[in-house]
């Protein structure tokens, strides 16, 4: 397409915009459309070709699936380069959280009253900015689990977990250390890696979780093997995370056994690692284990991996990089759990356009530089996520969230009992769901025929299908979604 | 002050700007000018104070030295909420390029072509843009080191060196297994954190160094045991980094020795931790120790390193987090070492206002999602670094950097002949530039006088003070500077 062709759509885009204001849902196509062929592998038409090659001589591209006309993507649709509109229940691995281009953002960059915040990036930990300060405030405090009123914010998940990890580590020490100053031993042993200063203590976390790729995060990341293979680690254990048998409601019996299994194995191991000299000080777990395959676990679970948590002394993290910010059907996805008391930390990325978490207070390590960087978060993405969250609440977007998450999670139900050798284990919470097909092979075929009708879905674990749409998505989009699985489903 | 004021300010600097086009000096004030009294502890005008018990409540702030007025600061000055005006040679942690306010940033948020890539944030690593890609090699590759062009986007500094150091355990481990498969203990043992999934392998830093601090980075990083303590470590080695007697030229012999001291260390401790069956797999190393203590290594120093590290079948990895982008008066701040070969990898982030790594081709992972993460970088960020480069280049800021550096350090050494007492070891490279003082009570009064006199220094180690200016910090600014280090040597 020609520059002057591109600029044409993009003031059209524009005018459309400024015309119908914040209803960015009018301004989407009426559905799907697909032009190019797409091979098995990937998803390319011969331009996202084209631009490949070219990344492919300075990055591994391996990954790529198509490459994006950001200009031309608008709501929930997707455009590629070749000009496929795709319908998209995956938006960027699950980060946009009002689609493509949305007005409300775009008044961040238009708004000529943002641009010192936008242009000057402050090392916040040594200059904060009265903005930053308000934004902490009227921004991030609004959005904290009830009772975690010391906020850090960060970059992004690794780097949220990392600090979450180590302001826990912190926070145990400084609980037996009782008030006392380091001692020299520990002061001259931290500066080469060992212990006292630098102690033999552990984190917990599970089987198929998934927490980032850093050496601490990566630590407790057990999702697929070539996340892992090769990098060092912390002989941290990894606890069992309940697999549970679907439909729930006709496997309840067995499902409360695999509970107590994988909560027995936890008390085993704070017991094995307080054994062998490595306590356990912490415990992180995600509300849905998500790259890992979708993994749920019940309210009863979490309860008592709580309490099991702090009778041992350790702390509990729950990590919300990918479930947070109202997929779900509540604000943070802890919240289905009615736990007895607020999670210690829970860290937060992805939909937020920016990393973080909100701790208890004594969380908060009493001396200055333990948790800190040069940028510690970014005031320019908090303006974005002020403009999200006035969204989220003057539109009704988790409700919204809750009411199409129904209409997909049982029209999926239903095509599970028309297809049920194809279409398994159906689950979800609000739109965050998914569905197992019977092997890997089959699955990963399943998505490339999706996507060949103009559906961009996500996958995770060895055999699920994982649908994270934004906010913005509506019934329209769901029964879109359906019938296509349907149309596909008839025809495998 | 009040909105309308504010407002009104802002106008006269953006009124300011269009009439003066890119020529940002001339929009500085003539120099600095306080208006609020400074206490010892860090610098709190009444203003800055009322900010400061907000941030409280959610934050631990001891380390924030004021709250900064993002709108007000212009170039070199920084101002912060009570009005005074400083004249900032320290920048943000050495993290702004161009000051404040620089218009050629201010146009990349103006330019409305460059809206779609400022409100949608991609997951780079699966849906890559026709700009990005554009990004990758006309604004990347341009800079890349000789010989290193695979390009690793990243966040932070901190994600830069850790996923640099997975890339040369990834390195290793495919040179050791010679092209044969993953083996199935591997696979296993990975995902409970045990070798041989997860090898016992370590990576070799420095005493004194900083590589950040995520667990991975943290391991390496050994500038002050307030960052590591409590913090569980891996046991890798850290070398002694040499510590040099200044004026060099009287102290050549005694300096010498202390290269070959030091890396007879570094061929000991790879030959330790071989024994101990945790081989070395690579070196990391700053080109100037910075938040140690602004400790230089001389160039025999890095070629022999170099030498020492691939005779031992390890990778060589620089670290210019701090260093890159021009203020040692090269663009790299390892051009200065003349070295026998490109070194393998160069991680970098601060005043690129993103961050990743440089390598060459042979430490890209051949398959996908080893080195991957959300985000992968950001293009937003890219748009940035392309402005500042460009303007780098057009105004000619890396030779500005040499020409003021050389005013900068000769006027150090020549006020340490007359302070001899007080201001010792002057040692920089271009404006990157230090000097210790007789303890660490000395430097904090004489840091706390010189943000009195309207000069935002920075510190380092224990004793040092640190000087980060801008790239366009001029002959003038440098001597306001040494004008006001006179002037509160003289009264001290």
């Amino acid at each position: 397409m020609k520059a002057t062709s591109l600029l044409h759509l993009r003031n059209l885009l524009q005018f459309r915009t400024q015309c119908r204001g914040n209803n960015i849902l009018s301004q989407e196509p009426s559905g799907p459309k697909m032009k190019t062929e797409i091979p098995v592998r990937g998803f390319f038409g011969p331009k996202s070709k084209q631009f490949m090659k070219k990344l492919e001589k300075t990055q591994n591209a391996l990954s790529t699936i198509f490459v994006l006309d950001v200009e031309k993507s608008i709501g929930n649709y997707a455009v590629d380069v070749d000009g496929n509109i795709l319908l998209d229940v995956y938006e960027q691995i699950a980060s946009l959280p009002l689609g493509y281009n949305h007005p409300a953002i775009q008044k961040v960059f238009q708004d000529s009253k943002n641009l010192s915040q936008l242009v000057n990036r402050p090392a916040l930990g040594v200059h904060p900015t009265p903005q930053f300060i308000k934004q902490i405030d009227q921004t991030l405090l609004r959005i904290a689990p009830k009772g975690l009123d010391y906020i850090q914010p960060m970059m992004c998940g690794s780097c949220s977990n990392e600090n979450a990890f180590k302001a826990m580590c912190i926070w145990y020490a400084n609980k037996y250390r009782n008030g006392k100053a380091f001692t020299d031993e520990e002061l001259k042993s931290s500066m080469y890696n060992k212990p006292p200063g630098c102690p033999n203590i552990s984190i917990m976390s599970f089987e198929g979780a998934f927490h980032g790729r850093t050496f601490g995060a990566l630590s407790c990341t057990h999702s697929k093997p070539i996340h892992k293979i090769d990098i060092p680690s912390f002989d941290w254990p990894a606890a069992p995370f309940p697999r549970y048998k679907y439909p729930l409601e006709a496997n309840e019996r067995e499902n409360t056994k695999e509970d107590e299994k994988c909560l027995a194995r936890v008390e085993e191991l704070f017991h094995e690692y307080k054994y062998k000299q490595k306590p356990v000080i912490g415990v992180v777990v995600e509300p849905i284990q998500s790259e890992g395959g979708d993994y749920h676990g019940s309210a009863t679970f979490f309860q008592r991996l709580q309490k099991i948590t702090k009778q041992n002394g350790a702390a509990f993290l729950i990590d919300e990089v990918q479930t947070g910010l109202g997929a779900t059907g509540k604000f943070w996805a802890h919240e289905h759990f009615n736990l007895p008391e607020t999670p210690d930390i829970v860290t937060f990325a992805k939909k937020f356009q920016t990393g973080g978490y909100f701790a208890k207070s004594e969380f908060q390590p009493k001396q200055p530089y333990r948790i800190f960087n040069t940028w510690m978060g970014e005031p320019a993405k908090l303006l974005v996520l002020d403009a999200v969250l006035k969204t989220v609440k003057q539109e009704n977007l988790i409700e919204n969230t809750r009411k199409t998450g129904d209409i997909l999670l049982n029209g999926f139900k239903n095509i599970s009992k028309q297809y049920s050798q194809l279409i398994l284990n159906v689950r979800g919470q609000g739109t965050y769901c998914a569905f197992d097909m019977p092997n890997v092979l089959t699955r990963d075929k399943f998505i490339n025929q999706m996507r060949n009708a103009g559906i961009q879905i996500g996958t995770c674990g060895d055999i699920t299908v994982r649908f994270r749409p934004a906010l913005i998505f509506t019934e329209k989009h769901a029964h879109i979604v359906l019938d296509k699985i349907i149309e596909v489903a008839k025809n495998f």
